[in-house]
Formats: structure tokens, sequence, C-alpha cells
């Protein structure tokens, strides 16, 4: 089933003093429950691992991505298979996914009884967090290559992304993540009104894919860069992070940590470069890819 | 004690070809954890409700915002004392606030075991989180005067936000949610990260100062207008929202069925309409307040 992204409706525009019936395109905003079925053969499972308000599309690769980022699976060998559940009250919309382990892998749930907002945060300090990405990710200790890009590959990444942002163009309303390889070929992009759910679906996407780790690629945001997508890009092992927008103080702290390039302000020639310098080259070198 | 809500660090600026090593300010993130004291004086409990990312200060109001919005708590009558917790691995960190209610009075939790991400939904449909403003909102019921505004009037609301916007100009990361009287003057601004921290830090002020329901008041978001903020105005007895950016589909239905005015992408005197648009004045008729 093609999942819809927009709603048409009624409105009345004012420009100036006039007003003018017409038509505009909304972003859909649903609520999309995550259920897990797990544990052997004979006694499976089912959990609520989380419910969140996010743009219908991709919503396999979401729930997938969502329990990749949050330590729950570790791998794509974990999912046995991934379904919507029609359930009454839901008017039988799309509104419920599944998401069935092979019989006897064991999700990691320490983590569910946390409120998932906060993705990975012990609450109280930025440390809790940090170490649990430490635990979980198979990938943010075994970085390989050393990779870097020309400044100038960055600039043209926004133009690019935007072209294809389709949802976006028509509604203003959706955020959008996107995966460019280091000749800032657009490899992938996923939108969402949650920005989170924008980079779960990119994530689970390549997960579904076998592309993990992504320690090949630019992640390029279309907004702000906060703590829970930079938390996402280490879980993912992706090493360059562009944000269009500004990023947070935590987020900062978390790409440091992580030996992660974060830059932001990404627009008109121009960015900062706030953590991992190294991987941003001026144009005298020579970068291979 | 007053709190920091910017961080300088040093930055490598990047323009055309020429990078610059110099500073730059941050938003801080930061999580909080709310907790909970209630019970009969004999038997008192403490309860973790939630954790958010959010940027230091106006904690208390975020605290009690947030209860008030989720309808945890009924009135500030419910509410005994506010303050910090300082807990070991913190650090000493303001990042856990704790609401002590009256003794004997006891909050509704029948919500927090859900995921508060989603705030009131019922995870599968919106019609169970619509049916759960109704029923905890105190204000939704009983609208009394009507309300109006001239066009005009809506012009000018983001010009004066962007001068109060302190911590945004600096670094371009927060967002701020504003409320104006009938007038256009601006009453309170309360910026965050996050973008119903903003909210929930202007309605838990509002309810501090006795000023709810906020029923003849204007709400101006600096962002979108998704799902939650509009939920947490209905829970507000708000009847005027003009966000600047794009309103989701689940915001413009959660607003038509409360009868909220809701208005979007204001900027360059001009705006959309989306629901009752009777608020909204020609400048031909005259506007009493």
């Amino acid at each position: 089933m093609a999942a819809v992204s927009i709603k048409k409706i009624s409105i009345t525009r004012v420009n100036n003093l006039e007003f003018t019936d017409t038509t505009d395109a909304l972003a859909i905003e649903e609520p999309l429950e995550i259920r897990l079925e797990y544990g052997p053969e004979t006694e499976r499972k089912v959990q609520n691992i989380s419910v969140t308000m996010r743009t219908p599309g991709n919503d396999a690769e979401l729930a997938t991505g969502f329990l990749f980022t949050e330590g729950i699976i570790k791998s794509k060998a974990d999912i046995a298979n991934t379904g919507y559940c029609f359930i009454a009250c839901a008017e039988n919309k799309e509104n419920v996914v599944q998401v069935s382990l092979v019989p006897g892998v064991m999700p990691n749930l320490h983590n569910t009884e946390r409120n998932f907002y906060t993705t990975s945060s012990c609450g109280v300090c930025g440390k809790g967090s940090i170490n649990a990405i430490r635990t979980v990710s198979t990938f943010t200790q075994q970085k390989t290559g050393q990779i870097a890009v020309n400044a100038e590959l960055l600039y043209n990444l926004p133009i690019v992304l935007q072209q294809h942002q389709a949802v976006f163009a028509d509604t203003g309303a959706l955020h959008a993540s996107a995966l460019f390889n280091l000749k800032g070929e657009l490899q992938l992009v996923k939108e969402d009104v949650g920005r989170h759910n924008a980079l779960d679906k990119l994530i689970g996407a390549s997960l579904n894919n076998n592309q993990l780790p992504l320690d090949n690629s630019i992640l390029l945001l279309s907004g702000r860069a906060s703590f829970e997508l930079i938390q996402k890009a280490a879980m993912a092992g992706i090493q360059i992070v562009a944000a269009v927008g500004a990023p947070s103080s935590l987020a900062v702290e978390l790409a440091e940590e992580f030996n992660i390039t974060l830059t932001g302000f990404l627009r008109n020639n121009r960015f900062n470069i706030y953590t991992a310098a190294h991987r941003i080259l001026l144009p005298s070198y020579e970068v291979t890819n």
C-alpha cells in the first residue's frame, strides 16, 4: 500500500488585506505504534515499544531503524518479518507496525522503561547516555579507513536535497535526512514531520539493504542537529554529519566524544565546523575516494 | 540560580574557501527529569514522570506546565512546592525537578504509562487523544466571550517576537512560544531547544501567575504547529494560535475539533487560516477589546 504523505484542505489565504478561499497541502502527522514480537518459538510475546507521531510512509524502515538506533536489535539478521497490524479502534489505519524477531533472538530491552523521547539519556546527565551508546553500538569501536571531503563538496548538498525533497516543497512542513557518498552524490532521502523519524527511516532502510555501517557517507540534516540525531548517527557508524541548521550543546559534546565531524549552518557556501575538523579539507589537498 | 542557556565553543568557520578559527554560541540542551511527589501526608511517594531534553531555564515552569498540559494536575492549588533535586551522578547539575503536590491531592496518572513523546495519543488513531483532552481540560468546555482580531494585527507579532528572542539571535537554535494580548502587545516569551518545552514553560508560568485560561490571548509559535502544540494550547484554553511555520494535518484536525483558530505561515504580511476563521476580521469590521 502506498502511504499518503499529504492532505489537501480548504483554507483562507490572507495577503495584506485580501482574503482568498483556496486549498493548501498539509504534511500528514499520524501516530505510529511500534510493537515487538520475540521469544522462543513456543512462547512468543508482543510488547508495545514506542509510539511516535510520524508522516506515513516507510513505516517498516522507521520501526526497524528505531529498534536499531535504540540498541534493541543488533542487525537485520535479528528480524524475521515486519508488518502492519489492523485493530478495531484504528479504523483500519496503518498505524501499528509489528517487528517480529527470529525465534530465540532476544531484544535488548533494558532501556525500554525509559521515556524514548530522550532516547539514550540517563535523565540526569549526558554521561549515562554516552556510555550506553558506547556499549551498544557495534560500529563506534571499529572505525576503519580515514575519510575526508573537500569543503566545497558540502556546499552543494542542500541544493541537491532541495531538488529531491518532494513533500517539503508542497507543505513546508517536513524534515529530511539525506545520505550522500563521498563524491557528493545523493544516495537516499527520507522525510517526516519528526526529524528523528526521518533519520530512523533512513537508517532502517540502510539496515534492510545491508549497508551499515554508513562510514563512507555524509549525513545531511535539513534542520537543526540535536543530541538525539547525533546519537542515531553514531549508532549507524556515520562519521560526517552536516546540518543546515544549528547544533545544540549536547549534540556537539556527543559528536566530539565519538569523533564524528559535525558541521552546521550549511548554506550559501558557508558552514561551521564544530568537531573533528580533520575530515574537512582545504582545496589544496587532494581527496582520494 | 540563574540558568545558563548558551555555551561558547571554539569552531572553524568555513566561508567559500577560507577557514577561520573563531568562537560560536550554542543553545544548551540538557536532560530534565520531572519527578512528582504525592500521596497522603503519612505515605508520600515519589515517581519519575518524564525526561525531556530541554534548554535550562524556567525548569519549574516547564515541570508544572508539563504536568498541567498532560492533565496530571488540574490547577496551581494542587502544588505544594517545586524544586531541584541534586543527586550524585548528575554532578550537581540542575537536571532533576521535583513537584510536590499538596498532601491528599491525587494526580491523574492514568496516562503516565504511555510514551509522553506522543502526548495524548492512543497510538492508533487521533480519536483517543482528542477524547482524552475533552475529558481532562477544564477550559475547553466553558468558552465564554467571543474574541476576534484584525488580520493586520497578526502581521506584526513575529517582528515583536524576534526583537525579544534573545537567545535565538545568538544561536539560531531555539524555538519560542509567545503570548500576546488582543491589542498585539507581547505578554510573555519562553524559549527552548524543544518547541513543546517552550510552550510548557509558557503555560507553566501562566499557571503559576493564575492566568489560566488564556482565552483572551494569541499564542505565537516561532516554527511549525504540530499536534502536540495544539493539544497543549487546548489544555490552556487558548483560542487563537498563529504559527510562523506550517501546521501538520493532525494539528489542523485538533484545532477544528476544539474550535481553535489556527493560522500558519505568518510572515511578510501574509498567513493562512486553517480553522475557525471567524476570529480573524477584515479591516472593515471594528474590534472591541
